[in-house]
């Protein structure tokens, strides 16, 4: 059992919660609490800590046993947590890997286009809301939060495992190949004319957003082949990027359901 | 200029920045950076603190000329701030007292009902998405999150200062009142038959959403004239909350419009 938090491998998992660097060389990420481990596939998982209080637990012994599995003290495990209330179960599992043809290569894709998105708990909400509305795939510029901060996974709910999504080095060069697959690129945008359930989204569309704070870049924009406005009252400039995002998807879904 | 973070003025500022108790009994609550102050009601300010570099900013000076204004030094400054890049202005305002029953004269009302909406980042969001979707008031369970946190009054984005809400002591209460006014309340709920939209709000219409991790208290959804559902693909159990109230009262708008 670790009793230690100058434990070798407790010492590499604080450094993989901290640091998107180390996740990326080690290829790894590392999701926490009991939902997020039962709902692991198994053949990604490369190390689980369990606190001692988790670990006698009778429940769930059969879903760890054949694992590569650290008892850590109570003590400790709380040390590692990254919640205030820790349940006792951190997990090291294999970072996903996704292209964009699987994507394209569905009749009529529904996808997002994330610039610059920063706040780890909006990436995560994007996420979790693409997994409710059928969502083919989510794609990130360079620029975006890391998918693996512990908030964005944690934003989630689990939505991480199945909703596809890629990191792009060149968005305006993944934006063209898109348009050339047929799929029509949307930014929300405060200069769009036409509110976005007035447009048709029953074939391949993408929803592109911007940064948080700046909106999209203005080279970025100009590759939409439409821009489309939320409605907003009162003195609002713009709505959180995680709702905006919403509100398109789910008029989507509902236009093709 | 205070130099020091044991002077008294500031340390009351912490205070209230950390304690909902604090503000309560003060009845004030505090707001950080320039879009806050300079959309604050000048009415409602009590002490601004002003960072040593803000206060030369001829720009900015006429809007603090006249008000009970406190220089920090930019060192102290940082200290008070409750983020990591401050702008520089700290701003402690009187709280607002809303009552139903301005809400409930309105000819076909628009609200959303909280109960124990524990995240101050959702509690804002769905302010900041009430204004947008031209809600009439937001009312809240004794058991949300105080509304004027820190985190919910920065996520709020300025909403906090036009959209009417209100504590409710006995949220089974305020429901019924609701429904004596001729208010439709709508339980966002995983046992809703229909989805939310193939239902009409275009008469008076509140949405009544539960706890982020535990949903609606089952006595206080039973109160609910109907449940409505969010469609869903995938294997999640619900959507994050800010999303979900802002699709209801989206669609609202839509078919108010």
């Amino acid at each position: 059992m670790i009793t230690s938090s100058n434990n070798s491998k407790l010492k590499n998992l604080k450094l993989l919660q901290q640091k998107a660097k180390a996740r990326k060389e080690q290829d790894v990420f590392v999701t926490e609490g009991v939902k997020m481990f039962l709902e692991a596939e198994p053949d990604r998982i490369k190390e689980v800590f369990l606190s001692e209080s988790f670990a006698k637990k009778t429940e769930y012994q059969p879903y760890w046993k054949e694992l590569p599995v650290e008892i850590v003290s109570d003590e400790i495990f709380a040390k590692a947590s990254d919640t205030v209330t820790p349940q006792g179960v951190l997990c090291v599992q294999k970072q996903y890997h996704y292209s964009l043809d699987p994507i394209l290569s569905k009749k009529t894709p529904l996808c997002i286009l994330l610039e610059d998105i920063q706040d780890p708990g909006n990436l995560g909400t994007i996420l979790r809301t693409a997994e409710g509305a059928g969502v083919d795939g989510v794609i990130l510029s360079k620029g975006c939060v890391d998918i693996y901060n512990p908030k964005t996974v944690r934003a989630t709910m689990g939505s991480l495992y199945r909703v596809p999504f890629m990191y792009t080095e060149d968005l305006e060069q993944t934006i063209q190949t898109l348009q050339q697959k047929k799929v029509q690129v949307y930014a929300a945008h405060l200069q769009g004319k036409t509110y976005y359930h007035n447009k048709q989204f029953q074939t391949g569309t993408a929803f592109l957003m911007g940064n948080e704070g700046n909106g999209l870049r203005e080279n970025t924009a100009k590759l939409a082949d439409d821009y489309i406005k939320i409605p907003m009252e009162g003195q609002l400039e713009s709505l959180n990027v995680a709702v905006a995002t919403a509100l398109l998807v789910y008029e989507a879904k509902r236009q093709r359901s």
